[in-house]
This record gives structure tokens, C-alpha cells and sequence, in this order.
């Protein structure tokens, strides 16, 4: 029987979807619709040519898909308003971290998020000049409410474990005395990492750290995000990117996935799409060893589209891949609930 | 350094915010932003006391959880524009579905939403009067530009298996023969199910609705949704959901996980943060067939904050939970790219 009712919500929230492509085809941001919602999304031609790039974990992986990406981070704008840059944690040339903040900053303190870049163990850096990496992740932290914090960290060979998960610690201790000058909480701290950088926050979160005299305290941080990571043990090959870092420590030793299992900190996970196959079994065991230890499926998201390289890029542009998931994350942790 | 770099698009995303925010005042939509991004999400506080009903299965959960969500339904609008009820899509009078239109609609043929709901094999209806169940999903559909699709299909105990699947196929080629009367697009089918519907849905992606002369063809389907479903081989107790549905069948034969490991169909599976302990259990299962047989970890939702009967009723008024990654999916695989 042919009948018609009318939604109030569904004919009105097409005119609000209308409006708002007024609104921002007046600004340079990159607003492509998604059938309707307002979320950032590149076109899907750029997004089929980003999941058609070798998922093989290379130079020219991350050569090509930056190249797809930072037109549109040019376009939305990739640079938070305020920048204090290579504040210093620690004694060492790379205890070096950015401070992004707002223009016109909130009232009242708000929440951290902290990025700790990847690169193999034995390189990246928080800043490359001219490119959005990383200050993409300040801008996106900006753009929502937060302060962000980019940070960079001692690297192999020269350094072995536990260096990153101290360069973590010490980075997160600094934070807790001093962000606060920044507009940032110290009491509502969420560290992320991607590759390399997100072994360091799970080792970090896994206690790591933790050496001798020093305790790595983990008071202020309401959540850790782990990128693309690697938690369980695993023997390395030499040459393989991280043997320089572990060297001959046993690998049940540096593993971070029993750590992590215990952990009370919450905890988001993501593999991309088109991941390195190393990380879609590490992804897979961290699912499975969730199972046994929680009963559940742990907080992983899967990055649609994205590979290794691209997926911290997805930030601002691409905001259904990462970006929503990883914003719920940390408002459910670091909101008052009133 | 202090440095102050102008982003400008962080400095005009911030004006497209309070835009939006200012015309969504005008609509009665529910625009609750995550922390700036404009995307439909339940209050926190709301979100919270979802989180905390007990995860067990049972009518004092369904009731808690639509009782937390039907305001939010209501104002938003779960009923689109045009209904066309309780079309016949074969002999039975449970073989009925509900096709959901736009009342402007656009000028070509769109993609076609299909919604297979669950009831524990024995239960459930496409339409409960003066509830959004599961009006809501054909809203959602024609929000996001789809014709939506509703349907009930035979049970248990009268019906057993594969009677669940082979009404998905009947319905399905219903659609390919009537649906561009509607406006749909017969070559571009997405079926998605949750809980007892999810499993159906799974057993026709599986080929089990193929039986003797009766071969259910996949043309036109391009995606599979599979909501807090079960894939594997499993002994049921009597009494048990699907004891009555699967009968003395075996379980290897009933089993979907092969047929769904083998699918070329894209497939999108979720599990709700607070699902039942045997989805889960399903969920990391399937994690770990579809490593072994592909590779990668599988395009997994995990529905922050719902439970097993929540998750459906994300769409429209949660949309970061499910219905974000679940546009995606749909528009990654039906999108004519030029």
C-alpha cells in the first residue's frame, strides 16, 4: 500500500546538509560529503588510487601516498594557529617536542594528545618542513578542542630499548609539569603512535619504562593509541627494522602484548586496509590474546582505504578512516560528564 | 620559539562549525558535535548509561537500550519520506518487505540498502508500530541517498534451516526484477543483518540458499553487512537460540565461515563493544580464519559503546558508532567512479 510520511528529521536535515555546502564551499576546507554526513572524506577516485598503492612497506609507499594526501592537507590547512616548537624534555638533541595550540584558546584546561612518529626505529622526525608531517596531527588535535603535542625521540643504533618507552615517559612527565602553561591538562593525556612510535607507547603503557630508580608514572594519561603497531614477541632478522633497537634482548622481554593485556588504561587499536602483512598478524594476535585474557574484541579499528604510511595522513582529510573513531576515543576518555 | 601560524582551515573550520551549528539549532535534528566534527552522536552521559546495561541478551536489555535511544529517534525522525509496506516477495505472509523512498528522488537509480533483522531465529518482525524498529534504517538509507529495504522472512520452529537464507535470495531476486519501479538500482544490492539476521544474510553470501534447482544468484549484490553475527561450527543445546532453527543439521554443514572466507562479495562485519560473550568469541574467530586464508585482519567494526541490541539503533543518532564506516563501506562499493 503506497503511503508517505513525512520524517521532520530526514526533510529538514536535508536542508541543514544543503546549507552547510554554502557554508563551506565559502571556506578552502576539503568538506566532500559522504551521501550526506559532514564528514571530511577524500574523493573516492583518491581514495582508490591510495588503496591501490603496493602495500609493501617503502620509501615509495610513503613517496606516493603523501603525494595523493597533502594537496588536500594544503587545501584544509595543515597548520595549528600557534606552535611553540622543540620545547625540551630531556638532556639529549631529541628530547625535542611541539606544543599546537588555538588562537583562541578555551576558558578552562583541555585534554592532550600526544604523536610519536614512526620510522623504523631508526628514524622520522616530528617535523619535516614544508610537508604536513606531523603537523598535521597538532592542526587535527587543534581542530578538535585539544592541545596537541608532537614529539620526537632518541633513535637505534645509537640508543636501544627501553629508549623510546623512556623518551615516552620522560615526554609524558614534562607534559604533566609544564602544558598546563599551554592551555593542555595534565590530568587528561592521550598518547598515539603510528609504527615504531606506537611500539613505543604500548611499551610505554606496558611498563617499560620502568628502570631502576626511575618510575614511570602513568597518572594523566586516560588513553593510548596504537597505529599499525607490533605487541607480541618475535625473533628479528638482522637488518630487519628493529633488531638495531632490541639488539640481543630476549624477545619475551621486550614484547609489549602482556603488558598491554593488564593494562587499565584504555586502549585503541588500528591496522590499515592495506597494512604491512606484519601488522595484520600483529592486529590478528592482539585480537586473539584480547579474547582469551578480556573476553572481547579489543578497540581496533581498521582503516579503510589506507596503508602503512598514509594512515596518520588521513587525519583532516579523510576523517571516516581514523579520524571519527579515534575523535570518540578520546572524548570518552577524557570528557566530564556532568 | 612562540611562533603563530594562521591555518586557515583550521581558522575557517571553526566558522563552518558554528554555522552548522547555527541552521541545526534551526532543524530538530540531533547535531550533538564531536568535538567539532559534524557528526550525529548520542550525549555522553547518554552514551555512558548505554554502555553500562548489563551485556547479557535479553528483553530487560532491548527495552533499556531503545528506552535510552528512542528520544533521540524521535526527534531526529526514523520514518522516511515514502513507505511502501509489506510487499510480496513470495507464497508466505512473513515473506513481506517494506521499500523506503525519498520523495524527491533522484533522477537515475541509486544503490539499494537491504536490512535482514534478527530475533534469535524465532522472532522479530521489519516494522513494530509506534517504535523506530526498523522504520529507522529505511530513514537512514534515504538520508544517505539509498533506497532502503525492510524485510521479514520465515522462522523457527516452523521454518528450519536454510529457510533464513533462502528468503534473503528470494527477496534479493524480488529486488532485481521490481526494484528501479522504486527507484533502486537492481545491480547495486547491499544486504545487511544483525544478530539471527546477520547469520542469514552470511549463509546466502555462503551459498546456502542454493538448493537442487533452486540456484540463488549474487548478481548484483555488492556488499555484505554482517551485524554482531556467528560464522563458525557450533554445537547448540536445546533451548539454545538456533537449537530450533538448525535442527539435527550439523554444524559443520550450517557453518558460514568457509563460504564467507571464499566470498568474492565485499564483506563488513561489526561487533558491539557490549555484544554477548559468543559474539565476540565469533568475532575474533573469524579475525583469525580470514588472517590464515587472506592475510589481513577484516573490515571489523567495533560499535563503541553499544550492545547487541543497540547497534542497529546507532544509525541515525550515533552515527560515529556504526554508521560512519558503514556509509563508507556501502559508498566504496557502489560509487560509479567517472
Amino acid at each position: 500500500m503506497r503511503g508517505s510520511a513525512a520524517g521532520v528529521g530526514a526533510a529538514t536535515g536535508r536542508g541543514a546538509v544543503r546549507a552547510l555546502a554554502s557554508v563551506t564551499a565559502a571556506t578552502v576546507r576539503t568538506s566532500a560529503l559522504i551521501m550526506g554526513l559532514m564528514v571530511e572524506q577524500l574523493p573516492l577516485d583518491v581514495i582508490a588510487r591510495l588503496r591501490a598503492i603496493d602495500p609493501a612497506i617503502s620509501p615509495e609507499q610513503a613517496r606516493a601516498s603523501w603525494e595523493l594526501l597533502t594537496p588536500f592537507h594544503e587545501r584544509a590547512g595543515y597548520t595549528a594557529p600557534r606552535i611553540d616548537r622543540d620545547l625540551s624534555y630531556g638532556a639529549h638533541p631529541r628530547h625535542r617536542l611541539d606544543v599546537h595550540g588555538s588562537d583562541s584558546p578555551a576558558p578552562g584546561l583541555v585534554p592532550v594528545f600526544v604523536f610519536v612518529h614512526g620510522g623504523g626505529f631508526v628514524g622520522g622526525d616530528k617535523y619535516t618542513p614544508g610537508t604536513p608531517r606531523y603537523d598535521l596531527v597538532g592542526a587535527w588535535a587543534v581542530r578538535h578542542g585539544l592541545v596537541g603535542v608532537t614529539m620526537t625521540h632518541r633513535l637505534a643504533p645509537e640508543f636501544t630499548w627501553p629508549a623510546g618507552a623512556q623518551d615516552v615517559a620522560a615526554a609524558v612527565a614534562w607534559l604533566r609539569a609544564n602544558i598546563a602553561d599551554y592551555g593542555g591538562d595534565p590530568d587528561r593525556i592521550i598518547v598515539a603512535g603510528n609504527s615504531a612510535g606506537a611500539v613505543h607507547v604500548s611499551a610505554f603503557i606496558a611498563g617499560q619504562a620502568n628502570t631502576g630508580q626511575h618510575s614511570a608514572t602513568l597518572d594523566g594519561v586516560r588513553g593510548a593509541v596504537m597505529l599499525s603497531g607490533i605487541y607480541a614477541a618475535r625473533e628479528l632478522q638482522p637488518g630487519e627494522p628493529g633488531a638495531a633497537y632490541y639488539g640481543a634482548n630476549p624477545a619475551e622481554e621486550t614484547a609489549t602484548l602482556p603488558g598491554l593485556l593488564e593494562s587499565s588504561v584504555p586502549l585503541l587499536f588500528s591496522v590499515a586496509e592495506r597494512d604491512g602483512p606484519a601488522f595484520h598478524e600483529a592486529a590478528a594476535g592482539l585480537v586473539t590474546a584480547w579474547l582469551v585474557r578480556h573476553g572481547t574484541v579489543p578497540d581496533l579499528v581498521w582503516v579503510d582505504g589506507h596503508n602503512h604510511m598514509s594512515t596518520i595522513g588521513s587525519l583532516i582529510v579523510d576523517e571516516a578512516a581514523l579520524g571519527v573513531p579515534l575523535a570518540r576515543f578520546i572524548e570518552r576518555n577524557t570528557a566530564v560528564i556532568g
